[in-house]
This record gives structure tokens, C-alpha cells and sequence, in this order.
């Protein structure tokens, strides 16, 4: 089975994030003023292949833990899209 | 009206991925050789408030074109969410 992974990774509440801030600040500036916060996140997007949705599933958390999210200061969701060879 | 605003900001096709590269490269000597092709790309949450949801989808759309994302080689997308005031 062939799938198209999109890994979310966000920072997890209460951690600070000075990318937002600076991007809030530079939103400020040009005038957007109607914008109260801004988080800034990561999006991993996949193309990979297993024997099923649970094995493909069980891999994305394997690598999340290990390489694509760090589990002290950041979560993450996917979405697991397979993708029919035609 | 208060609403959360996603906005995904994703390097367009053909465009070279130095970054979803390396991520690459990583998730394979880690063992995870069912991965093919990895991108990167940017999520950003916005808090904001405006008249209408057509009024705050029109401030996303500038602030994507002036700052949020690169023209030359981004494409985005948003959603947006009306949080309601209790």
C-alpha cells in the first residue's frame, strides 16, 4: 500500500514561541493590527509505502518520536492518505 | 466576530527541498526505508478578529501576499474558524 503522510508538528501550549512573536510583531508593523497571536508550526508531508494502514501508522509515530518531533516541547498529528496505483 | 485562522504554507511543485531532503536522508539511515519523498512546509495560527469572514479571509490573503508566504516559490492555503464568544 502506497500513502501520503502530512505530519503536523506544533509547539506545545505555554512554550514560547519567538518565531510567532517576531511574526506578530512584523504583521503589526505593516499594519495588521486585528491579529491578536500567531504560532508557527511545521508540516512534513510523506510519500511512503506498508502492508497496511495500521503498519504505516505505527511507522509515522516511530519516526515522529525519534526524528520529527521533539517530545518536550512539541506535538504531532497526521494524516494518513493512501494512494491508489492506478 | 473572533476567529482562529490556519494558514499552510507549502513550497510549490518542482521547487528544490533542501530541508525535506535532509529529513530524508535522516529517516533512512534511521531505518525507515519505506519513506520516498519528504516536503517541508509552514503552518501558521492566527487569532484574529474582523467584521466577516470574508473581511478577516481578505486581510489573510494580504498578509500571505506581503509577508507570510514567498510568491516566487510558495503556495498557501487557509482555513478559517470562527471562535465563539461565550
Amino acid at each position: 500500500m502506497n500513502a501520503n503522510v502530512t505530519v503536523y508538528v506544533s509547539l506545545k501550549e505555554g512554550v514560547l514561541d519567538p518565531q510567532g512573536s517576531a511574526v506578530e510583531k512584523s504583521l503589526h508593523q505593516l499594519g495588521y493590527e486585528s491579529v491578536a497571536d500567531v504560532r508557527v508550526g511545521k508540516t512534513m508531508t510523506l510519500t511512503m509505502s506498508g502492508d497496511s494502514k495500521e503498519a504505516i501508522a505505527k511507522q509515522v509515530e516511530a519516526m515522529c518520536d525519534q526524528l520529527l518531533a521533539n517530545p518536550v516541547i512539541e506535538d504531532f498529528t497526521y494524516e494518513i492518505e493512501e494512494v491508489l496505483s492506478v
